[in-house]
């Protein structure tokens, strides 16, 4: 049960985008030019930062959405549970290995972040830009994950959801909403 | 040191800012809705959340620059400290005293509020609106203090700085830029 009077059907943040839209409206641009708009990091790499930070925060609708998404983007569903269980083992490149070292230190506490993390990225040819976009994705998904989790939202069982949130997420990207109308489900029915 | 290359001058978010233009204009957007926007919380109130949960963050400049704001707001440098050091004990009413019990969850994990907690809340007064604001306050400066902290932003000790950017935030919001011009500092000079 959500802690607030939320409307009924709508799964995870997307109950909140609905109830507040002035809120809404800036954190879908944020996520829009965060992990949709043009970037020298893929948007499958983007998604990849999400769902990590995502599984990190422990936050079960922004994990299997942002999975989905990754997924959709890179076409690879295994190789997103690899980087969540273990990014370093994961067969991905040296540098989103290191842009990783660094979400998983700003996740905790940004001042966690040392030089040597950062010439390492260098080293691994990150550029300023992808370590920014590293640390405010980071930070952005510790917002989310807290907001979708704060209000006690609705966040379905069913695969098939995130399957389908995560088709429209990397088609669609974030200007749009999500979710545009109430989902009929088993575990939850709209009355 | 900052981490990448940003603007010379700029402290803590403000060199983000000024270096991600597109990622700033929602940030921004964001605590101009949720900070200065009409709501049934008061201006002193929302920024004395922003205030504690960046205390909890451990972020100076965050801290420094939002207990200004309040300080401005509230008239009280005083009171500010009292709710940073111990809310519980501080003169502020009940309510706010429930809603920063739900903030002091949500800074750490979201999943950790209790419907105890909600109905606490809403026993001294608080409406839904002010339960989602509180949450997604508190969300968004565990964003703001990890982007301030991860990029490793210059964040002066000189109280007078932060005056001066509490004094801006209180009257003039956040839909412009807080610092426009890099700041002359004996910490740092701008070379």
């Amino acid at each position: 049960m959500p802690h607030i009077n939320l409307p009924r059907g709508f799964p995870g943040i997307t109950a909140g985008f609905n109830y507040r839209p002035e809120t809404a409206s800036p954190m879908r641009e944020l996520a829009q030019v965060l992990l949709q708009a043009p970037s020298p990091l893929s948007r499958g790499e983007r998604e990849l930062i999400a769902a990590y930070v995502s599984s990190l925060n422990c936050c079960h609708f922004c994990r299997a959405s942002h999975s989905a998404a990754a997924a959709r983007h890179l076409g690879d569903t295994a190789l997103v549970e690899r980087v969540i269980a273990n990014f370093r083992t994961a067969p991905i490149s040296p540098k989103l290995k290191a842009l990783l070292v660094i979400a998983t230190k700003v996740q905790q506490d940004g001042k966690l972040v040392t030089e040597d993390d950062i010439q390492a990225a260098r080293k691994a040819g990150a550029i300023d830009l992808e370590i920014h976009d590293t640390v405010l994705i980071t930070a952005a998904f510790c917002m989310f994950t807290r907001y979708v989790d704060g209000l006690g939202t609705w966040q379905p069982n069913n695969p098939a959801v995130y399957q389908q949130i995560g088709k429209r997420l990397a088609e669609e990207g974030y200007a749009r909403p999500t979710v545009r109308e109430p989902i009929l489900s088993d575990e939850e029915p709209v009355r």
